[in-house]
């Protein structure tokens, strides 16, 4: 499904499941799938789905279990506070069929943390962890996402979505960085479009996109160029700096 | 699955799918979706789901299939273009199973409009529309979107998905636009997470979302209102910010 697909590294497909009323609203405009594309396109592996679903129990469960079955890893993000619309830890929990449980380990750090008095309700939610779930611990915050299964489970808070995913980036890493390059094409796509897509034809490893750009009124391509291997992405890019010019001359 | 779908218009339910490489690779942050969610929460219809998928016509297929069953409309974004990773025409025809088409009438306003020398082959593409699909004329281009069905296919470049969306909207409307207020609360989520849903579980026609902040060192809590009914909104703030009174009291 991806370039990453290709080896046979942990977590070739990765999907991100965003869950937050939030973003379907238009409140909030989504950066946590964003900052993860471009984390995990670094260390050579792409995202092969995103899906944002709203705050309701039944779909967060449905599209989990979805993305559990057709991706080899999962990523969640919020949801996991201590507030009524938080709701991840249970339908995660839900979706592998275990119960919620409050963690032993993480009620220890928070009553050190805040005091036996200060351990509220609200607080308490957010030490309870899917049943088997390991605790993914990080800078940002006291309290953990998790790990089950090939579920991995964030806040939806940026800074501590990026604390979170830096933790356990080693394991979405191929050993492979993608790298990307770009070329400003003077003419517009559709001026150019069978010769690229005939020299896409020659690269199973290079993945050429097109868009639209314009230039005042005159309409323009920028050409992107992506893969593993650097020396081909720059050979791919003379020959389509090539093809440009002599279709400028024509 | 949301506010709107407890009206009986047409559109009470809508999923946007995002088509494109160069979102789930972290190339280009996804702004579609976003704009389309504040422009469909104003008009008082909510969206159920967003996918972003890659330019592979067996997923496009399937994710549109399921979004086509599963709500009342589908807004799909992307890879509508003239170059070869434009496939979005070809795998909508595919998935209601109809022959995608040269579209005369626009085969006609492109000659007109570029001279019929300059119809290369790359513009071709851009005329073909899935068998009995309706054009989507918009002010920003030229090349049509498209409705078939309850499927809305649209450009992807920004200011041409804005425009094409403007076009249609009247099919959005519920005739109830939503509205939202927020209150920045002094206090973090996990002080007042209990009191805010016994109000929430007062109202099922305001959706109460908390979101947390921090000032300074200090964890804080944004609470936000929406609904339809702006006097029962002003309600529901008044009874929160009473709540909240009283908690930094004890």
């Amino acid at each position: 499904m991806s370039h990453a697909s290709q080896h046979t590294m942990p977590h070739h497909s990765v999907a991100i499941l965003i869950i937050g009323n939030e973003v379907l609203s238009g409140r909030t405009r989504e950066a946590n799938a964003w900052f993860a594309a471009k984390t995990l396109f670094d260390v050579g592996c792409k995202l092969s789905e995103v899906a944002i679903v709203p705050d309701i129990h039944e779909q967060i469960v449905f599209t989990l279990k979805r993305l559990h079955q057709n991706y080899d890893a999962v990523i969640t993000s919020g949801g996991i506070g201590p507030t009524h619309d938080d709701i991840t830890m249970q339908a995660v929990s839900d979706a592998f069929d275990v119960p919620l449980l409050e963690h032993a380990d993480t009620i220890k750090v928070m009553t050190d943390f805040y005091g036996e008095d200060a351990l509220t309700e609200g607080r308490r939610r957010m030490a309870r962890l899917p049943h088997g779930a390991k605790p993914i611990i990080c800078e940002q915050s006291i309290c953990p996402g998790a790990l089950i299964n090939n579920v991995y489970v964030f806040a939806g808070v940026p800074h501590i979505f990026a604390s979170q995913l830096e933790s356990v980036l080693g394991s979405f890493s191929t050993g492979k960085a993608f790298h990307r390059t770009e070329i400003e094409a003077n003419l517009p796509e559709s001026s150019f479009a069978r010769e690229l897509s005939d020299i896409q034809a020659q690269y199973a490893d290079i993945e050429i996109g097109s868009y639209p750009g314009r230039c005042g009124n005159k309409p323009t391509g920028k050409i992107c160029i992506s893969g593993t291997d650097k020396t081909k992405i720059e050979h791919v890019k003379q020959q389509i700096e090539t093809m440009l010019k002599d279709k400028q001359k024509t």
